[in-house]
């Protein structure tokens, strides 16, 4: 067994500043309160909005009367759906979101709910006032005639026939044809390779089971919030906390029937967002209340606000079988996945499905899987979108058919394990990936082969897939005559990515990373620059600064060739210093060059627009142990460690906060956090209190491992890191349960009561 | 005599966009009150300061005592000129203004006195706390001990033998060796070409005589104002009205030694500035009090100390003899200019001393000039800085010497008029310019060839050349899917540059005005741009534009070739369309190109740095009547035409302003406008009320005739605008006066006191 160090870097290349741990570019202005996040923008004239929402969890919206609210004293404006623009090909236009796209209607409609209220806490008209007292009192003023229908609050129960039909003309779609009949199923897909029939004949041990996951929210700290101001030359003006700028310049774009150019939003900075601030909640209704108004609006939403009227991340139904050899060759899986949707088609089931078995190479699988709209709020991204889900069901398989095997279970999954070219259940082979050298760093980590303390204790394994995104990124890098630079970039940042980006550039033009000034700014100022999600930012926007760069490079040796007179081909930059193989006197330091360019022909700027392939998926594993309350059910969390392949670690201390905040929200998901709902479909915990999100007093320090496989389609083997870690938990909790109580899990949060549920239906209890 | 249209445009080739008026881009926002100027910034935290200045114009500082000040509840800090790191040698440390350098001491003795306090208004201490009356009260406890000395106020008057002497180590420049005696004197140069005794020989006719000009200010609308929050990372931030933000960042570094990579320099929009928000003032003050109070801090000037507290232009003495042979050809000129610098050295005497006979060729010249430092504000640019007192004795004594000739005034100028590669007094030749077209677009005019209506009427032309500057400019262009395009670009918007700089982007990518969405940035954003000064922004950072959108167009020329599969040099950009020579069908819309970028590779960014070479001078004249008063002396003015060489007008509404602004100001100094001293040196009229700019009620309409001889060296023929115009009007009013009145004035403002005074010289009275 090796010695590990806390961190322990497996590859490789190494660089000058990539790799290293400068102190981040934004921390002063983070750490002293100078930061402005969303609700910190107040403009003169500033009027506040506040929403009315749906008491209802599916009602049908017969009248909204407005007139007492907007006679209210201070009261300036007030919408409804009424106030979009009316589009008859709504449903069938389709809204570009970055990621994916979605209907303009069921876009306009989740903002603003026209004909149906189809959540509790769905927005049905805003009010702008002088005051926020003002606007809440007009809201509170606003008459809505609703007639209640019945709620389907999960994907088993809306699909089922005779259901509650939350959309009149929502056929399913099926293989990209949206010809079945009207349901609630808004897709079903399958996919297959190789004979899962053949398969399981082939197994020696088969094990099917059920698993049921309830609809959990990213938690994010800050509330939605936005400004918008609509000038009176057409110019729309918005300031918010958001993951993609883009995306809200696009998406209001077409809610509003505005031209993108005509639109500037402004990220302010943003206290988490883990996918949930991708989706336009406030922008579009602030920015039709300053249309009316003709003054800048501003909408802050209640904690409340956020568990209602925005995107969880989806409760799904699991149904998985998979069966193995004696030898421990896993020969066939099967699964069913219903996923909930919310309100509006679009949960990340198709995800789930593609990293259901994507840790693996298995040769015969077979998928089927549904979206399914129930009455709960729209979905949205969540960490690895659905993959969460997916890995707490095969993962948990994956230990009993170990334990039924006799094997090791991380033995199990080594000898199983998805290399470079194994084949993904949707088709695509893997590219170069490090599931391999995570398991066995895993293996050999002196967590693993630790002893544990006690009976009620046990320990857990799991491991988990995701693909990661590209999507186009643009960059500037300008030369300070003092021989430092100025980056600016346009992806909002959540997890460090100034300083990621920054030492990106920095290691091409031989500067430290405090040299590089990073700048994230508003869509007016850079080029088009998708969304800060899919962890795509340090590797995308990056590669962007790093082609930045390059052009800065390029355009000083030019410089420096011209002074000296000799072929640009001559002179390189290496060490901080421009040389010229000519004659070993022509040499300059980057500085003295930069102090010098004004004279030598003026400035230097560099850009970059880019739209990368050569994604790196990423993989992660976690190590957990616990111990089970015999007579509380209640689990505690003993010792964590969580392993990820970054590919290449750009600013390890960042690496290992993504690894530790996406462990601490598997953990959250998979021990305590969930939507409890009420027979009405109305949730009954809509605050931090009841809604428990795991805090430092409830963890021990978690442990983290980079394991480093460079990802050959990044220049500095970057894959994206912000997203896996929080797939193995839950399934390595459940693991760990069964270790340490006996039981098997098949649901989440796995809370003591539904620990004790096991025991009962282990016979115990 | 030809008919001409009100705006006489001579030139030449035609542009879509170039040469049109649409509404500017920041139109909406500076109608409606949305643009923030300097003082609308109001972060949280905001501290408040204000500035003790000194009551004397001349005193050594024996003593500052803050105590009381600081004691003072709501005071947070106060700071003295102490508070600047010491540096030995600061009196030859030289730092780069854009335009000019200066002593590192000198600058920051005038933002913060430190041994002597050198006008009265010199700034000597400032406070910041939590309220501007508890800032102001605090001013008011400052304890300042001083040792009043004798002031001098002009020039003549601080060159002569014995008198009071403003710096203890100032030894007179001269040939660019500091080598004279200690003195008032800072410079003393010459130029002189030909043989000035022979010239003089040779005429027929010859006139001397002198001239005396009075301080006048620029008379911006809006005071200084700016906010400095020096964050705890050590990143500096600065909010200002100011012309340059880069020579904001760049003096505030040197001042504060700091590097400039940590100040950021952000533009508020600007209420005016003619040249007198380029030097510092606030800013460092407030920088100081955020570094001591933690907190960022605005401090605002009011009328009176940006009348006694920033720089003017001088006032000056001018000794001018020239002659001319009876055939009316000029052949010599002598001249002794002496400008007043203010309290520290740097007056524009060197460009008054190059712009004295620029407009002429003449063989034989010789001109001395001496920079003298005075107890009144350090000078600051304004408008083509020194050419109008220069111009004012040139342009009247040219009057004269046609009258004694016997000639049209005009006709003598145009006889002289100097043209592309006459040689100026300092040396250089010109380029192309339009003095002659000027020369003819003024005798052809229907103004000048118009009947007077009455005796006590007169009318006067004059002509003047400046030269206009060049210097570096960056700039930015984003193409957005709706196929409009950002533009990011770093002048502040003075006079309508957005739009003027938007244009040139246009005109290269085939879009109109209104796709091209400028925005002006802070230094953290854009490559380095020189100021906006020197008439340089429609033509330098236009150019940049220009390039940028050509790196654009170039790209998209690349991703057509590329779609389409042809070798790009088969691809053009003509009439809005991208179409390749090799297919008919080969042809797509920029719109429909643009909507297709993402999917086609990715976004497109031009950028471009330019230090622009070719810059063209400007030629500009007056034609002026008025009336005189025969009892009270005061003149009336009836009509007005200014003429100017735009090269090529981009936005003919926006030169036009320019030159009615310059007249108007031109008009001012020439009739009203004067900073009036007490015998003790302070200002007696420093309100905007005693302080007489001239109002519309003050003035006729003033036509305006574009001349556009394109400048060879800009690609769309650009020259500066902003300046040249205010050069002619005070000497065409003084010949003016002298044709109504009978009287040749030799002072300014020629109000009614200066001209009973010359009627009295005259033997009237």
């Amino acid at each position: 067994m090796k010695e590990y160090e806390p961190n322990l870097v497996l590859a490789t290349k190494s660089f000058n500043v990539v790799g290293t741990r400068p102190i981040r570019h934004d921390g002063a202005d983070k750490v002293t309160g100078a930061a402005k996040y969303g609700a910190d923008f107040n403009p003169a004239r500033l009027l506040h909005g506040s929403v009315l929402r749906s008491p209802h969890a599916h009602a049908r919206i017969l009248r909204i009367d407005t007139a007492a609210a907007e006679a209210l004293e201070g009261v300036r404006a007030v919408v409804t759906a009424k106030d979009f623009t009316p589009n008859a090909d709504a449903l069938d236009s389709r809204v570009d979101l970055g990621e994916s796209t979605a209907s303009l209607k069921f876009l306009r409609d989740n903002v603003l709910a026209s004909d149906k209220a189809l959540y509790k806490g769905h927005a049905v008209a805003a009010v702008a006032a002088a005051s926020l007292s003002a606007a809440e009192e007009a809201v509170s003023l606003i008459e809505v005639e609703y007639e209640a229908l019945p709620a389907v609050l999960t994907a088993p129960e809306a699909s089922e026939p005779g259901a509650s039909l939350l959309h009149d003309a929502l056929k399913t779609e099926e293989l990209g044809k949206r010809d079945g009949r009207v349901s609630n199923v808004s897709k079903r897909f399958r996919h297959s390779r190789g004979d899962v029939e053949e398969g399981f004949a082939a197994a020696d041990v088969v094990i099917e089971r059920e698993f049921y996951t309830k609809t959990v929210h990213q938690g994010y700290i800050e509330p939605h919030a936005a400004v918008a101001f609509w000038n009176q030359d057409g110019r729309l003006t918005i300031w918010c906390s958001t993951q993609g700028t883009f995306v809200v310049r696009d998406t209001v774009s077409e809610m509003l029937k505005t031209p993108v150019s005509q639109i500037r939003v402004v990220p302010m900075e943003i206290g988490g967002g883990f996918g949930g601030k991708i989706p336009v909640y406030l922008e579009p209704l602030a920015a039709l209340l300053s249309r009316k108004t003709g003054a800048p609006v501003k909408l802050v939403m209640t904690r409340k606000e956020v568990f209602e009227g925005t995107g969880p991340t989806p409760g799904s139904y699991i149904r998985l079988k998979m069966g193995a050899t004696k030898e421990g060759k896993i020969v066939a899986g099967e699964a069913r996945l219903d996923y909930e949707a919310g309100a509006y088609p679009g949960s990340p089931v198709d995800a789930g499905a593609q990293c259901l078995f994507a840790c693996y190479d298995i040769p015969n699988v077979d998928i089927e899987g549904t979206d399914v709209v129930v009455n709960k709020p729209k979905t949205a991204a969540y960490r690895a979108p659905g993959a969460t889900n997916a890995a707490f069901a095969a993962e948990t398989i994956i230990d009993e058919l170990a334990e039924r095997l006799g094997m090791g279970s991380m033995e199990f999954r080594l000898k199983n394990a998805a290399r470079e070219g194994s084949r993904r259940a949707d088709g695509p082979a893997h590219r170069s990936m490090g599931m391999v050298e995570v398991m066995e760093a895993m293996m050999e980590h002196p967590h693993w082969n630790a002893p544990l303390e006690s009976p009620n204790q046990g320990r857990g394994a799991a491991v988990g897939f995701w693909f990661n995104i590209g999507l186009p990124s643009s960059c500037t890098i300008s030369v300070t005559k003092d021989g430092r630079v100025n980056l600016v970039e346009g992806n909002p940042d959540i997890g460090g990515t100034r300083a990621s980006i920054a030492m990106q550039a920095a290691e091409v033009l031989g500067l430290r990373a405090e040299d590089v000034n990073p700048t994230v700014v508003d869509t007016d100022l850079i080029g088009f620059t998708a969304l800060t999600a899919g962890s795509r930012t340090t590797f995308a926007t990056g590669w962007a600064a790093y082609e930045a760069a390059q052009d800065v490079k390029r355009q000083m040796i030019g410089r420096a060739a011209e002074i000296w007179d000799v072929d640009p081909e001559t002179v390189d930059l290496k060490d901080g210093k421009f040389a010229s193989s000519v004659d070993p006197e022509l040499s300059i330091d980057f500085k003295d060059l930069a102090a010098r360019l004004n004279e030598t022909g003026g400035p230097i700027m560099g850009r970059a627009t880019i739209d990368p392939k050569g994604v790196g998926g990423s993989a992660a594993g976690c190590i957990v142990d616990v111990s089970v309350d015999p007579e509380t059910n209640k689990v505690d969390v003993l010792r964590v460690t969580s392993f990820q392949d970054a590919g290449k670690a750009v600013h390890p201390s960042y690496v290992e906060g993504q690894m530790q905040g996406g462990t601490v929200q598997g953990i959250g998901w998979g021990l305590n956090e969930e939507y409890f709902y009420n027979d009405s479909g109305e949730m009954t915990n809509g605050t931090f209190l009841d809604y428990r999100i795991p805090t430092s007093l409830d963890l021990p320090m978690i442990d983290t491992v980079i394991v480093e496989v460079a990802n050959p389609g990044h220049p500095y083997g970057v894959r994206g890191v912000g997203e896996a870690s929080i797939i193995p938990p839950p399934a390595a909790l459940a693991n760990a349960i069964y270790h340490a109580a006996g039981v098997r899990m098949n649901q989440l949060p796995m809370n003591p009561g539904a620990i004790l549920e096991a025991r009962w239906g282990n016979g115990e209890g």
